[in-house]
């Protein structure tokens, strides 16, 4: 199954998506996210109502606020060595926060305190049942499902101290979407899937999950040993090669752009750039 | 105003604290802890109906799960250098999540997985109504409240990569509370307050909000220009010199301590230290 969430004047409805399609859950079982990641957990599809055109919702993060947003940095070898970083033995974790999502195509804000606005296309997890101190072996029983997100960054920022934490959590400048896609449709923790950033077209970023250094099962293992993770937590999982600082000359995302980010199997999550208002 | 959130079967209950006395929250404008923080920004006391006594109540943090808990490193020149950092012209600054949090008098958890943890006392700060791009000036107008905070991290943890993430989010192990205090009884931004960390009863840390190096309002400004701050949003600012892995020999909290947090005016949060079951 393949859920999205939306917004239909103040209400936050959740849907399943075929293709074009989206079918509006309306299922007395399902008053929340946390329901509905149940629901799919079960592999139980809910009843639904009314039936929308995708392209004309206006559509939130998949998980609209996730409790807890892990950020796996340096996860893909070539991204490392492009950072100037060494390949970790124990995953650099860091967190955003909730104010710095926004959905498909709504816009990637770009701060007008900073012109190093980067993109990073990543594999995102969202956990469906609460779980602590789980193996590798077993971790993937936990997994609600996958989505693309864009971990869009602002470089200058990010290294103001050594914690990157600011550079990552300006307001709406996580893309997180469109879909949330069931396990059940993917390989197993979502391997062997390519990974692009488009910007305006050109592949900036072309990578393979199965290069992760750290797999989704394993980064679930070492996050749990720490802390319970609950369900609608999402766990990002790096970026591959590509990204706009490490290029020569740089690039950088600027007003007018599109980024899109594609996930084999799993779909396109697109953004327009926009300069915020302040 | 002294807010307080506890547990009362399953459900979560609000009060209004002096002293030993609990008067429960009984109003019909108030059923979230983002209404009572607006009923708090507003200076308006709530309806209240039972009567507790504050000893007997199962107390949750007093904002039970923030959208964001922003966290200040290295804020006092004294524990920078202790740390063996150089004193910061941009803040450190990381992120907890809610899973981390533990109310008054429950355990701080130690996990198996290590013997290296260190308690932290810190001023917290409760942002009160959204804000964003704020200067300085007009900062404190958007805090709800101050409270006590024990900052507890697994150093070992925190330090096997370079973002200390990981290290300061082990389930349960950041005290938060009891109360949450009003700034109308406090001297302006929570300036000049003692801040004390007593283990067993002997003095470890000994320091003075006075001594931060960017004081509440100027954190408010930092932050708020990289990202909306919301009703709940929790910043904790740092913690004075004393830390336990800075001491020779070290002092780390073992199974049967009792941490206290003292910060003046605020009051006092205790907390007895546990070894986890996993």
């Amino acid at each position: 199954m393949r859920s999205v969430c939306f917004l239909q004047g103040n209400e936050i409805k959740f849907g399943l998506r075929q293709g074009d399609q989206v079918d509006e859950i309306n299922d007395p079982s399902i008053a929340s996210i946390e329901d509905l990641l149940s629901a799919l957990m079960e592999g139980r599809r809910p009843s639904t109502g009314a039936v929308h055109v995708f392209g004309e919702l206006d559509l939130l993060p998949p998980v609209p606020r996730p409790g807890k947003i892990l950020c796996i940095g340096l996860n893909y070898v070539d991204h490392a060595k492009e950072s100037g970083h060494a390949v970790p033995d124990y995953p650099a974790v860091f967190m955003r926060g909730p104010s710095s999502l926004t959905g498909h195509n709504h816009p990637l804000l770009r701060p007008v305190c900073s012109d190093r606005f980067d993109y990073e296309a990543e594999l995102a997890i969202v956990i469906g049942r609460s779980v602590h101190a789980i193996s590798e072996q077993d971790a993937l029983n936990y997994v609600a499902g996958y989505a693309c997100f864009n971990d869009g960054s602002l470089r200058d920022y990010q290294m103001k101290s050594g914690q990157w934490t600011m550079g990552k959590n300006f307001d709406q400048t996580g893309g997180f979407g469109p879909d949330l896609v069931t396990p059940d449709e993917l390989p197993e923790g979502a391997a062997g899937l390519r990974v692009v950033t488009r910007l305006n077209g050109e592949v900036l970023q072309d990578g393979n999950t199965s290069n992760m250094i750290f797999s989704v099962a394993k980064i679930i293992e070492i996050l749990s040993e720490v802390m319970t993770l609950e369900p609608g937590d999402v766990i990002i999982t790096g970026t591959p090669a590509g990204v706009g600082f490490a290029r020569t000359p740089p690039i950088f995302m600027q007003a007018g752009d599109v980024c899109e980010i594609e996930i084999e199997q799993i779909g396109t999550l697109r953004n327009p750039i926009v300069d915020a208002a302040f």
